[in-house]
């Protein structure tokens, strides 16, 4: 099933995607919903964020391929992470599938894509097991965790390399019924295939990394979970447009511009 | 103006507090409101956290002393930051005035204190000038850092050292009239103070941190930003009462008990 949020004349809402149709859900996926029979055709709608996390949790660096690229590009050895240390990006950085990334003026050429599976929390968990861990998860959605490396480098934080505003793209909506194992990413800049990994190939997976969260906090419907990124990434530039694919999810699409 | 958020007869609801006295007031301090007249004693309402907030940003290091005295701990050189580079925390450890911070089983001993100035966003903005940041602010509450000190030392992230549920107490109310260079911030454990330091002596102001979010980073109503603390910190442990005081806001108070 996919879970979709969208405007359509005026108002925002959730609905569930059938068949290139959307129809209407009153209520959300993370309470109480239901069926409304009103449907409209996909492209009739603007496509929002799939929801307004609670929490932002991200995996960073999960995927063995990537550190190495990382290393090697600083000249340094790689050094890959001894346990599931979960980070956090933010809100205000979130844009829908179709809007643009805005690249401000002041950034460096070093503006990066990074393709990633994003774990949608459906139910309330706390020192849940590594076997019961997806259990939680209502479905997966696709991120872009679009990285400024040189502020990234030397900031004392992550916040205005990962956080300015524009720079996490998130859709274009939850699929529920993934096989995690089955899944590819691919990521396409102006239709170009320039990053290609199996999705689940990571350090640390969904349910371990669940599991050990839900040591110290509690999760509650609508946190995420972003989970990180294989292999080298490459710049990208007003102009381009660049798309991630998660095979069995979707893709999602978003243009790149230059701030005015 | 002080305004409390509080449980009355099973409600959760704002209210503006004067002289003892909640008086109930619908909407909310980040949009529409309006005095409802219903007015009870505040010994009578249970204190919630003072609104949930959509980003939690926190400035870490912003205190000479407090690098200074960590650096010494460690044994290392004091590094102070040369940028205001902003980091965050993570909504589901907030626990409100009154409520207990919970020590993990496995936590070492180095549970400590962080006494902090909390800034709560009142107007969205974007690129505002250091003049005009405070402009945006509605008030100002109190917030205590908990953290775990050895987790803060070996983990890749500040996840469970800061974020550990129960470790951000933050309250009482929210004060909108504040005068920065007046505050002066109390720590006490058990009745003893342990920490005291003029709240606004920070490397970083309020209007600098805001000023340099914002070139980046879009400010919404019911965002915060926790400002640092200075000086040293000591352990706290199950049993242990601390107060956190910020002179003319108010006093933060919070019992300490270990996980069952």
């Amino acid at each position: 099933m996919r879970w979709i949020r969208y405007q359509y004349g005026g108002r925002v809402s959730y609905g569930i995607l059938e068949d290139e149709q959307v129809e209407e859900v009153s209520g959300s996926p993370f309470g109480e919903y239901s069926r409304t029979g009103h449907r409209f055709p996909l492209t009739a709608v603007q496509i929002r964020i799939p929801f307004e996390p609670l929490t932002f949790y991200a995996a960073g660096i999960n995927y063995e391929e990537h550190v190495r690229e990382a290393a090697a590009l600083l000249g340094r050895e790689p050094d890959l992470p001894e346990k599931a240390d979960i980070g956090y990006r933010a809100n205000n950085a979130l844009i829908a599938h179709g809007e643009p990334i805005v690249i401000p003026k002041d950034a460096t050429e070093r503006v990066q894509y990074e393709g990633e599976l994003v774990a949608v929390i459906g139910k309330q968990v706390k020192r849940v097991s590594e076997d019961e861990a997806l259990d939680c998860i209502l479905g997966y959605t696709i991120g872009n965790d679009v990285s400024e490396r040189t502020w990234q480098a030397n900031d004392r934080t992550l916040w205005r390399a990962k956080n300015t505003d524009t720079f996490k793209p998130m859709g274009p909506w939850i699929e529920t019924n993934v096989e995690l194992d089955s899944l590819q990413t691919t990521v396409r800049v102006n239709g170009n295939a320039v990053s290609q990994f199996p999705t689940n190939n990571m350090i640390f997976g969904v349910a371990h990394y669940i599991s050990e969260m839900t040591r110290y906090l509690t999760l509650y419907p609508g946190d995420m979970v972003w989970m990180g990124t294989d292999g080298a990434t490459e710049n990208i530039k007003a102009g381009d447009t660049v798309d991630v694919e998660i095979s069995g999810i979707g893709t999602l699409s978003n243009p790149v511009i230059a701030e005015e």
